[in-house]
C-alpha cells in the first residue's frame, strides 16, 4: 500500500462540519493534484482564513476609525496598495509538493515558509528525474545574463536529452548498486546477500543529480506567498520555479479573490518607478523631451522606460 | 451597533462543511470568551491543523524510514523529545486578545507571530485599565531581582489600588479633555464645539498609562506557541502574562492533546542539566557525595540543584 | 558613577588595529550621542560591513558572470532597483536608543531587529517623560484618518502641556510612593522604613504613561534599516518616530554613502504606480484624456495621481 | 587573475584603526582558509562583538538591578543558562563558505542566517566535487534509521569511490558539452564555434550531482550560530555537515571564549531530562530501584537512562 509520500491519489477528504471561515471554492481542490513539469505537482492540504479574515484583522488594527468609510473589497484594495502587510499574514495555506531539487533549492530561499522535506539520509529517493521538454530548451541569453534565449536546434536537443537522460538514470543505477540492491527490495525490506553490502543511504544519495525530484510540505502565510509568487512568478525567474509560482497562483486566486485581483492591480502589473522616471514622466507630461541619460538613468534603464510608455 | 472591535459576545459561528482537518473539541471553543484578568480575554477565532497534521508533516520527512516502527503518538513524543521542531509549525492557531499594555509589550517579543492591534492613531482608546486583585499585589521580592515576594498589608494594598485608580481614570479624563469631548461622542462622530479643540489621536494617547488595556488578532504556529506558553507560563513570568500563558495552554490542551501531553513531558515539566550537575548526578549514583562547589556548580546553582532532587 | 544604562556622555572609545572593513566616517561617530526629542538619543555602538561589503558578497552571488560588466556603484544601484535584496543582509548596525515607550511599541514591529531593553521588572525607571513641543502639537487631521492636522491654539497647547506635565509628575511621584521610597533611595539601594513597604517593580511601573522614556539596544541589518527608514522617515508617520528614524537614516548615509544615494533614488523619492496609473500615463503620453474612474481609479487615487504628476 | 569567488588565497588584510570592540586573537583568523574536506573551506571574513558586548546588552536590559551583583563572567553564564537569548543575538560573523551541494541544503534550513550563494544561472561552476574519504563510507546503520555503521571493506569502498568518481567526472564532461565549450573557455568568453551550441546555464546545471561543491557568504548572529553548532555538531548529524559545524565552532571559541565556555557546560555537553527522568533520578537518589517502563520511558529512552547515568 502507497504512503503519503508517494505520489497522492485525488482523492476527496470527506467532510466535516467547522465553525472556521471556508471557501468553497477552494474546498473543491483539497486533495486534488495541480500537475507540474513531468513528474512534479501541487497539492493542496489545507488553508486557513480567507478574504474577510483580513478585513477582520485589519479592522481590529484601524479600529472604529475605518468603520462605515470603507467596504471590504476597498479596504483589501488600500491595504495592499499602501502596504499594510501584517493582515495578510493573518491567512495560512499549507500544500504538499513534488519539485526538482534544484528548484526546491530556490523555493527555500523564501525563509518565512514551514518546511518538511524528504529526507534522502532515512529514506530511499525515487527514480524520478526532470527532464526538459524540447520546446523550452533555451541556449543562454546574450541579452540577459541569467536567462534563456532562443531555443536550440532539434539536433542539438536531441544531443542534450540524451545526455541528461543517460547521466541521471545511470546514476540512479548506481545509486542502487551503492545501496546494495534495489530501491523496491529496500523499501520492503527485503534481505541482501553478503555481496551486496550498501553503504550509508546519506551518503549514496550525493551521486544524484539536482535534476532528480524530492519532495515535502510547505506552508506560507498569504503575505509572504504573494511576495513569493511576485518574485518567482515573474519572466525573469527560470521557467522551472515560474510554474510551480503559477500553480500557487491558481489556488491563491481560488481562496482570496478580492486579494487576488488588488495584487494584480497594485503589484504583479504594477511598477516601481525611480526619482528619475518620476522626473522624466512629469517632464514629458509637460511636453518637454527629457535627456534621460542626464537625469541619470543608465542605458539599460532608458532602454525598460521607453518600452515600458511605448516610447519608439 | 457592536463592533469586532469591542469585546465580543459569546457567539458560536454558523457551522459549514469542510475538508480540513478538524478538531471537535476545539471547535465548540470558537467564538467562545476566556476571561483573563479584569478586562481582558482570550477567544479562539481560527485555527490550521491537528495532531494528525504533525505526524502527517513529520513522515513525509523521515518517508518510509519511519514507516510501520512508531505509532503517531509515539512519533509525535520522539519529535517533540529530539526537538524536531519544524513539524509543529504546519498547525497555527490564531486569537483576539484584550490584555493591558505592559503584558502587550512582553508578549510582541514574540516575534514570530503575526498581530494586527489596535492604533491609538486612528481611533478612541476604551476606558478600560487594569487593577490588581489585592491577592496579588506582591512586595519586591528579595530573592529573586524581578519577581514578587509576599503579598502588601491591606493598609498597604488599599493606598496603593487608590493611587493606581485614581492616576488610571484622572489620565483617561484628561485624555478626553485633550480629544476635545467624551470618547462615545467621538466614536459616533458627533460635531464638537470650538472652544473644545481637540489634538491628534496619536498624542493625546500618550497620557495613558501602560495599565490601560489594548486589543489584537494575534497568530502564531504551534511550535512558536509552545515557546511561548514554556517561557511565560513559567513561575518566574509576571503573574499578568502568565494568565494569559494560562488561557493560551488551556486551547492547546484542547487542540492537540498528543503533542500537549509530549510538552508536559518533555518541557514544562522537564529539566535541562548542565554538564557540571549531569557529573554531580553520576557521582551521587556511585554513593559518593560529590563536592559541588569544585564541579563549578555556583552557590544558586546549588541550591536549585538539592532542591530539584530533594538532597535536603 | 554613571552606568551605561544612563544617559551616556560623549566620549570617544580608544581605538585599536583592525582588519575588517572599516568606515572612517563612521568611526567618528561611535560614542557620539544624536539627541532625538525632549529627552531621548540614538547612539552609534557598533556596525558590521560597507558598500564593499555588498558588493563582495553580490558578486561570489553572481559570479564571474557579473565581472568586468559593472563598476561597484553600478552593481549597488542595480541589486537596490531589482530588489535583490541578500546582499543588504551582509551590513549591520548596533545603537543605543533612548525612546518614549509609545514610540517604544511601534519600532519593535520590526520584528528583524534585534533589542535589549530596559527592564521595569529588574530596575527602577528614570523620572524623563516625553512634552510635546507646541510647535508638534496638531489637531486630528480630518483628511488623513490617522495623522495631525494644524497645530492647536496656543491657549490649547499650554492646556494640553498643563495635563501632560502634571498627570506624568504626579504618576511617578506615585510610582515611588508604590516603590516605598525615592528612585535614587533604591537604586542606591538604601534602607526603607518599615512605614514604607514597597510593592514590587512590575506592578508599580504599569502606573507610569506611554509617555515616559524607555531605552535599549537595538541591532539591525542593513536590508530591514533601510524597510524601516522608507516606513518611519515617511511623512504619514507619527512625528515622533520620525525624528528616530531621521537619525538612523543619518547615520547609514555616512556608513553606505553608494547604498544610501540608490535608497534615496529607487526607494525615498520613488514610486509605485499601479496596473491603472501606467494605463493612465500610457494614455496621457499619447496625448489623449484618459478617464481616470473608467480605469478604475478610486477618487484617492485620482487626486495623488494627478497630485504626483502636476495634473492641475 | 582571481576572482572572489574563487578559492582565496591566505592574506592578511591590512590594518586599520576602529573604536568597535575588538578580538586579536579573532582578528588573526581573518583571511585564513580553514580547510574542510577534500576541496571545501570556512574563511572568516567579518565579525560584530565579543564577550563583552553580550554583558553590555544584557546590563541595559536587566539595568541597575544587576550592578555590582555579578561579574562579567558570571552573567554571561547565567544568562545562557536560563535561556535569556537576546544578548547573544547582539554578535554577529561572517564567513565565506564552500561546501558540497547536499550540505549547503542541510546549512540553509537554518532560517535566521543570510546567503549570498554562488548562482550556477549566472556562472559556470568548478569542476570540484565531494568524494569521500574509505575511512568514513560506512554501511547504513541498523540501530540509527539516519546514520551511519560500521566502515564497508576496502574492496566494496573502492568499487564505490570508483562509481562516484566516474559518475561526476562524466556529468561534468556533459556539463561542458551542453555548455558549448570548456568551462574555462566561457568563463574568459571565448568564442565558439557554431557547432558549439551551448544551452543555458541554469539547464546544463541539473545534471551535475549533489557532491559538486558550491560556495556562499554566509552571515548568522551568536545565538543563531550556537544553535546551528549544538545541531550540526552533534554525533547524530551527518559527518559532512559535523566537520564544517566544527570548523565554525573553533572561531567561536577564539571569538567569544566565555560564552564558549558556558555553552559547553549548559548546552553540549548538557542534557534535557524529561519528567519522567527526573522522577526516575530522584527515585534512585532514595535508593529505590524505579520501573521505568512503568514511570512511562519508551525502550529507546531507558537504554539511553541508564548509559547516560552509568547504570550498568
Amino acid at each position: 500500500m502507497k504512503e503519503s509520500a508517494d505520489t497522492p491519489v485525488d482523492a476527496a477528504p470527506a467532510t466535516a462540519p467547522t465553525r472556521r471561515p471556508t471557501v468553497p471554492a477552494l474546498e473543491e481542490m483539497i486533495g486534488v493534484t495541480l500537475p507540474v513539469l513531468d513528474h512534479g505537482f501541487v497539492r493542496l492540504v489545507d488553508y486557513m482564513g480567507d478574504d474577510q479574515a483580513i478585513v477582520q484583522a485589519a479592522r481590529v488594527s484601524y479600529g472604529r476609525g475605518t468603520r462605515r468609510v470603507r467596504e471590504d473589497r476597498g479596504l483589501i484594495r488600500y491595504l495592499l496598495r499602501h502596504q499594510h502587510t501584517t493582515p495578510f499574514e493573518m491567512c495560512e495555506i499549507k500544500v504538499h509538493m513534488k519539485l526538482p531539487i534544484f528548484v526546491a533549492r530556490q523555493v527555500i530561499r523564501t525563509r518565512l515558509a514551514s518546511v518538511n522535506e524528504y529526507s534522502g539520509r532515512y529514506s530511499v529517493l525515487d527514480r524520478e528525474f526532470y527532464l526538459p521538454d524540447p520546446a523550452v530548451l533555451g541556449a543562454q541569453s546574450a541579452a540577459n545574463r541569467q536567462g534563456r534565449g532562443d531555443v536550440v536546434s532539434p539536433k542539438r536537443a536531441a544531443h542534450v536529452l540524451d545526455l541528461l537522460k543517460g547521466d541521471a538514470e545511470r546514476a540512479y543505477a548506481h545509486y542502487e548498486d551503492m545501496l546494495g540492491g534495489s530501491a523496491e527490495a529496500l523499501q520492503t525490506g527485503e534481505e541482501r546477500g553478503e555481496e551486496h553490502e550498501g553503504i550509508a543511504r546519506e551518503l549514496a544519495r550525493i551521486n544524484l543529480p539536482v535534476s532528480f525530484y524530492t519532495q515535502w510540505y510547505w506552508k506560507i502565510d498569504l503575505h509572504n506567498l504573494l511576495r513569493f509568487i511576485a518574485l518567482r512568478a515573474d519572466p525573469h525567474a527560470q521557467y522551472e520555479i515560474r510554474v510551480y509560482a503559477e500553480a500557487l497562483a491558481t489556488l491563491t486566486r481560488l481562496w482570496v479573490p478580492d486579494v487576488y485581483e488588488a495584487f494584480v492591480d497594485y503589484r504583479l502589473e504594477a511598477a516601481g518607478l525611480s526619482r528619475m522616471e518620476l522626473e522624466a514622466l512629469r517632464s514629458l507630461l509637460r511636453g518637454e523631451q527629457p535627456d534621460l541619460a542626464a537625469l541619470g538613468l543608465s542605458a539599460r534603464e532608458q532602454a525598460e522606460f521607453k518600452q515600458r510608455f511605448g516610447l519608439i
